[in-house]
């Protein structure tokens, strides 16, 4: 696997990328995606969604501040996404912690044949058996991914992932990405990260894209896409200086996204294969 | 009154704060929760809204970019906050601009028992007589509070305070924060900060987290949460250099915010109490 | 033709200009109004829009993320500022890209007297002759405006001006800025500018403000915008250090924008009359 393979693609086929998603974080994606080689656009009416849907190589649905309106749209433009066989992402955003969010997601992955399901794993618990402890939009402490917990974790995600055919990227202090047979773990990232909103946002976007520039390995191409926004992340905490917080960290990571090379990634990226 | 035991509290009690807020600022609000130690939640469909809420410590209210799909969540959330005991703060923004901002802010004044009401001298006016000079959404330049015009203003919003059982944060050149009986009035900020989209909107979502951690001092937690705002636009502005103009600030500000303590927020609040 | 005077008219009427926006670059486009000297404001329910568009001096319509509450808060307001006789600013972000976008854009642009449509080559010719090859919310790589192309360019916008009765302000490598008779051709910029996702939208309101504070020079108010956010990318370029990308340019541009002076934009802008 060559991780920076994956990122250079992205570059050289600056795939379109369909995201409908929260109004907290969009901005963010939109630069992100900007930064690691894509292009973004954004829809979220189902008429004008559906049609994007089609100019575009990748639709990443966020469910963030979802409403009926934007739901509707998120099931029409996935269906027309699935029909065309475009890569389809799910970023299940605060499942768990409240019914319309798990059952719109539930909805989802159960409708569509996503390419990839990127969330923390609460959420992914939440999707797997109803019963999460999300809080908020954040994972909770009790499911945090740690060596100690790892193994349960890789199998637990690795089930999630074969039950549903899709690959599951699931982030935290240890990120685990699996298609049910193959896993890969990534010790990449900072803590920091979890004070920037959107990090997670950004990185579904991403992954979208790297899948759409990468159709023939969507497990490496994932895993390539969340050992880039961990490298980042570092690149970014490097780069920091007094005084400077969260609001400048944000810049930093998207700023390393935009300067990241395919070596650079291939040279920090800190992975194994299971 | 220690306003840094406020703040410290906040960081220790990491407060959940849920906005229903526009979607012009959203992102800075969300980082500046993040900053100060909370952490921020968005939902604005009913049933998310209300089921958000009750996961949450706090619920901040923005009218910025109302429509009746959120002014109905706002409502229904609101009941939802008020029901648990939640803290609850409204921002009214643009309230006196135009009669669907004024009535909705006004409805949710009458309903709730809100915490706090955090806005400018204008759209406090607009509430408290129908009769603001609203100019889009800043304060009117007639409605100023000056050293000159303080006391009268002083004795305004004590008296808005009193009458809708409120503390009330009026916020502008000299901030005003009262609960109307005891007021204390803040000295800190930089004219600047009005360049910047939003610094009132994150003040707003701050403040819910200041109130949430210290339930048994709202008056304090308050003028607590605007002096932090005030002195971060202080701080931001020191870390200014040549060529950096308000995007650079709105930056530093949150990043201000990031790094405050509680010793420092109390050794550079200018305030008194009257 | 005095660019800097126009500029200097900005920030001496501080023109409140109302935005129907996309919430992808809408805190970007509020913090560019507030850096030239402007003051933004947002509403897009129909109630509150045209209610905010009489207390406002411009109108800056923007279809990106349109929805059918929003396209109804477009047209209503747009009719009240045309009753008003208020400049109208029409920014068709992806017209050509779907028919809900190209039928909207081209009914505000049959249906309201347009002070200025500003748009990407692509999206113009959506707009014209309804087969733009619009690639997303980019112009297509084979519509770009070059040194080879510009005279056929020119003479296609200054056709498209002069039938709608407007001033078409399509920018790309060269920006032409037309009024149906007179043409400015603008050479400023840089290409990095469209790896920040919203410099368009962030001209587009400027646009807006440039247009409100100078009534009687539409044409050459436009032009100065144009050249202003050209120059502005060129001097946030200037201030790019070792490490920083898209993030930091973004808010490089808009720092520039803040601290642009009249005859620094004069200095710098290139531009030619044909």
């Amino acid at each position: 696997m060559q991780l920076g393979t994956y990122l250079d693609r992205v570059r050289q086929n600056v795939p379109l990328v369909h995201n409908i998603t929260n109004y907290v974080t969009v901005n963010d994606v939109a630069n992100a995606l900007l930064a690691i080689g894509a292009s973004p656009i954004m829809a979220d009416e189902v008429a004008d969604a559906v049609e994007i849907t089609r100019i575009c190589n990748a639709l990443n649905i966020n469910i963030g501040t979802l409403n009926t309106r934007t739901i509707a749209a998120m099931q029409a433009a996935g269906e027309q996404a699935a029909q065309l066989g475009h890569v389809l992402v799910l970023d299940p955003v605060g499942a768990g912690a409240s019914a319309l969010r798990t059952d719109t997601a539930t909805a989802l992955l159960t409708q569509l044949p996503l390419t990839c399901v990127r969330g923390n794993i609460s959420e992914v618990k939440a999707l797997a058996i109803g019963s999460g402890t999300t809080r908020g939009v954040d994972a909770a402490a009790g499911d945090a991914v740690t060596e100690a917990t790892l193994a349960g974790a890789v199998e637990f995600v690795k089930h999630f992932a074969a039950a549903h055919r899709t690959v599951a990227a699931v982030t935290g202090a240890i990120d685990i990405v699996t298609d049910g047979e193959r896993t890969i773990t990534i010790h990449n990232g900072r803590p920091e990260m979890s004070k920037i909103t959107g990090t997670g946002c950004q990185l579904s976007g991403i992954t979208a894209a790297f899948l759409a520039a990468n159709p023939d390995d969507p497990l490496d191409a994932a895993a390539a896409a969340v050992a880039a926004m961990g490298v980042a992340g570092e690149i970014g905490w490097a780069a920091m200086l007094p005084g400077d917080g969260n609001s400048t960290y944000r810049n930093r990571i998207i700023d390393a996204l935009y300067n990241l090379t395919g070596s650079q990634l291939e040279e920090m990226a800190h992975y194994e294969e299971h």
